[in-house]
């Protein structure tokens, strides 16, 4: 955590411990973002039109889900941090690979990525649920809207 | 250039002439877009709103680039490449300063990153001027967008 | 629980605690839409008008928490059920009398129905509130909604 | 056919006779409607996504007519009927098996319901073509709507 | 029937038959849409504000209905009548007492004018059900709405 | 004036004195509302168009206008009238010729009786300007956008 | 008529007796349909614009008739024909001369086509009118909006 | 707490639990909101327009608020209370200085009484965090709110 | 008066003379609003819907004169007040009482203290109906809305 | 004034006294809008974006009254002008620095011209008041427009 | 190129030059527009709904640059030609077979189709792209677009 | 060109020569649309309201072109001109007569003007061609845009 102002919410020690569960899911979920967009791009097979257009609905509530936990830092009174080198450097996301890539293996690969960026926030989640229970009702509503694109994700893959 | 399909435009020559000049300009706004957004959480200050408010149209203004030009480039039968560690070794683009960052500070550290963006797709775009007419349009265009972004920083610097 | 497949998101023991909890509700909730359905048919009156349009928007309420509580039901992957015959075997809720009905035993055949629903749900809802937040959070928007109702309801029987 | 007011429209008898065909049809749409959504949410397969989306489409049109139905038969002055026991019990429509569908059996088997429900809904239409054209004219828009899904589901089984 | 110029659509008797049925229903059709402001204004009683707005939706109802009957005999190339003193003359429709009215008095008021007008036009409808199906489906559409309305306000009176 | 109860805005006397000339504009606003849908569907030639689409638009405001005056009388506590007969003994406009109306001659007529009602309202407007200001001004806003129209009536006619 | 899969709706024989109503419905439409777009390019005129204008709410109005015949024919499950040299063999409509057209001549072009197009169809329309409702009652409206828009170009040429 | 009614919910014990933390929350919400009218009358200052429109907003949330929070007591069957002089009476928030306010002051000001609320809020929250999860959960949501606001203004007196 | 500006508009005099008339015409809304509001969630009885609808609507109404009449104060250059002490210490209007009201006596209450507020405003309106015809005009609008709105109370209560 | 038709509304000297005042409003309103639209572009400076936004709201509020008294002219049958020579020989407005202009700059030249504008019509209004009440409507809601817009710049410059 | 009207924009030669090439560009895109009707309504097959859906898309795209196409040849003051004969005879472009089409054939004759006519326009636009670069610009967006809808349909055959 | 700061697009010479067409294409615009304005108002004749909607059509386009000359001149760095003594001084384009105007006339005199402004800039546009590729592709669709609506008039005068 670099600059911590004084915040008018909670002391630093508790500013620091939710913002330590915060910041990580920030990074994950602009990794996640970029590899979406990838496989947008990417994306060949018969289901193309399918996955591209869905791929951009998962795309937004990402986006939207990026905006509300960086702020959400910015609201403890810590700056959050998100370009290119850093989310490189701490993101816990295996990147997929280059090239064009078939629809199913698109189903596959983002039904990992989405699964693993899943359990990681459940994780911190748990570690706030008593700290700030209004974080951590950000994150229940991130994670279940990721959960529900997940259920969307798999079904196409059986 | 990785996986090249035949394409029905054009030929294998000219496409790679072409997409040359995308791919570089896709990693540069990737990485303009993640400055952005870094700033927008960041900046504080008496013009905090005016900023905030200011930058999140910059930002849509470029993902609208960003997608345009990815697409242009899977048109032409190329695998566009656009993930996080991609663009941290790629784009041509200095990050800014991490922590928290005054007004001011903001409206100059933007008007020297997007200046940057904006020469060298102008010198990517001299060079397919007259290679693919369809191509230089669609730069021409997000080259006129981001100018005019440049100039609405610009003055608020003087 | 008929077929439960492998979730990603929770072991086989804890999916099958929650959705123990979901699949009641969903056929609570399924009977009380056509319940009101009747309702909003066969109500006579000098407060037709009132009640018929305060029936369809609760009906809209309830509809969207049909599809909420069913999605997270498979979302867990688990197979979510709603048929005809499943409804009248399952759903702890009595039917309402056939032929028109009065506008003011109308108000009082809802707040009953609806009242019964809310603690239903308040019941089960107690039981998962540890085992999964995220499900736990939803339910609490299913009653928040309903109980606002009742409130609504409850009034207009006074 | 229960409660039966006087009517200024008809007499007991030509209403009675018009009614004996929209009860029936109204179970029916009804029963339809929960097999659909029963179908939307077990669906799964390289084609959810299409199938999800468009069983939405069909429900929300099966749900229009459900209204318009049971709204005709109030106007008619007789009580319509459409809670959960009242369908199990009359509606002419198996239901479809529990547990995950894959999509092609999903479009077999909404072809096979809907293909039921319109040859039970022209049967019953043929008998009031004389009785009352405006009643007439409503189950023609119904059928008409109908076959048009019909095909739609039809030719994404060849 | 004034003016008969030459039309492409029917020879003149045959347009003349169905010009006979809808001007008498233009006329009523209009001196209805009075009638029901009359009501809106002067409407007093604690159901006041449901009955108000209830009558303003039938008021815009019957207005599309005398725009697509007027237009409807236009079509046919005779010219349709339709200002204050001709509808006095010749709608078949006996006007309401002046004054304000209490809400209950209004319900049984729109009810007979409503009921009234619903039986002269199907008896007029009648007449040409095989002379054109197409003028012959307009009055259906006419007919069903203004039925549906008709137990609206019927069932307010039980 | 018929039955004027008690008011909690001005004395009987007074009240009396605006509603006298509300009243009689009422009557002229709804006559003239007739007469434009009368040759809304009458008119003929090559301006048909035009004509047609500018009629209705013109509607529009008298129907607004309309509903203002009698909401107006209706707040003052006097009961409005505005049935077809009323209408017809009451308004102070002469109705228009029956049959098909070539376009230049619609203009003519329009202007006409356009002109009249603002005649007509102007006067009255003047005896009430410092009795009630609230209404004057709601009869300013009435003649305004009459007159407006009158213009654009006007100058086609030149 | 091409290929016949088997319908679920109606026996081989009854299918043939519709679209052979159906489809030459099909090829005049389209005619009718490029008639209007090249009129809509060719005017000229003091009336240009209203013309103009009018003629692409015709055209609109036109291609959603297309669409509808044409998916008609599809849920009977016979393949509908639309190609440009199809057309062009079957369509029993003259062509317009070539280069610019003024306004008053479009006027009169358009009425006699639109005028040879709905007498086509009332005439196909008639000996399906029994075989099968749902279809006729699609033609209906096919033919009540062809016919109104008749009425508003026929008065333009008076 | 004055008038309880039996509810449907909770015991009156419980009840009165819940409502004591709500009432004085709603006294604090209209005070506020009234503060923030006060303050975007009399801003004054270069930044005028950007701290004018953005209390507007903060207004705006902040009245969705009390709706919210009055209606959860009267969802609970307590009469919820709002009037001028209760509010008076019972908020716990200082009132600002009378007359004109520059521009930085504002921010100063909006900060220090938005944060006194959001402690008093998190306090009373704290309370009731295992009595009513559906209650609680509302006050997250409005915490939350408030909270991001809270930095948008600190972030501008930096 | 409190802080008095140079105003480029009119003289101190004159500006003082038109502001006395505001101030006070300020402070009657805001507790005319907050009174609106408590009844809004404390009417109970059969008509609740309708009465809790209509009071929002006449909440909007009021909460839009109270920013026209405090703007127009600042437009003049005087400071406005309207905090919740001020409002208690200076508003002519007499409290509802607490707890649950029946819809019956909401209507009494509301009609009384609406009609207070007319006729205050009416008053004051007067005085500077000379002074300032733009301010004057402000207020009969304000009038005009809640003349209209008493009218819709009234008749309510007979 | 150029040419005068005959107009129905008032005789010719009566129009001349309204239009003498009207015509130069015009010339000012014209202007007016221009010298906004050259600081629009010119502003520089940290409030840039705030003072840019708000300078374009302000024009489009004058292009409206623009439109408005050039049509009241036109109405009362008189040939408005508004050509840019007529704007620069007849308004009475001092034109803007040419070059880029500070935003406190911007501020107080606006401040300046808006206040000339206002004092200006303010005294044209008043010579007309009794003239034509309807004309001097429209004039006060132009003055209150312009006048609220002049507060909301005084304030920026405090 | 029949009928040539004086321009004001181009000499006769100039004018020709462009028009030649924008005349078969206008037979070619009407063509193409029934041929992708054609298989939106005979594709059968799993995909068909996906499929069925992006044909509408495209068809949409096509259809809007027929009229862009044929307005600028009207704009250059020459005559377009669209009737179905004259396209027939002069589209280069072949037609698709009759009959119901697999979805992946489909996808194969239209990627083959589309790109037939994005080399056409290609080749016709280098003729032209120093002669009038207006209409240069024009076309590059026209190829813009199919060839974006072309990589779209390609990767759907891979 | 009076202030050029150092822009960091391109050096000062180059800045010049764009600049140099550019901001006598503003003085035209804005001249222009003054006319456009003063014709709207002016026109009478039968053809008033066509002609009179489509000058406000043309006239917004205009408005928008006018800010795009002027804020690429901003962008360029250079102060863009647009007071009205500056047009009057610099425009290139003849003024039309005072007085109202006849339809016919009105086209004429709108065909002149704007035919001679598209003249203006195809001559400063050729001289930038190769300049600046991205102020060049602007100003070919403001001749687009102006091109089409020359069309639209031209046809309207034959």
């Amino acid at each position: 955590m670099k600059t911590v102002n004084k915040s008018e919410i909670f002391d630093e020690k508790k500013t620091s411990a939710i913002v330590e569960e915060l910041q990580p899911t920030l990074f994950d979920l602009i990794a996640l973002g970029l590899i979406i967009k990838q496989a947008h791009w990417n994306v060949v097979g018969p289901n193309f039109r399918a996955v591209h257009l869905h791929l951009d609905e998962i795309w937004a509530l990402v986006q939207e889900d990026v905006d509300t936990v960086a702020e959400r830092i910015s609201t403890l009174a810590v700056s959050p941090s998100g370009q290119a080198h850093e989310v490189t450097d701490n993101a816990q996301l295996t990147h997929i690979p280059l090239g064009f890539l078939r629809d199913a293996e698109v189903i596959d690969l983002m039904t990992d990525r989405m699964s693993t960026v899943c359990h990681n926030i459940r994780e911190r989640m748990a570690k706030i649920e008593d700290t700030d229970t209004v974080t951590a009702d950000l994150l229940h509503q991130v994670v279940d809207g990721l959960e529900k694109q997940l259920w969307m994700l798999r079904v196409q893959g059986m």
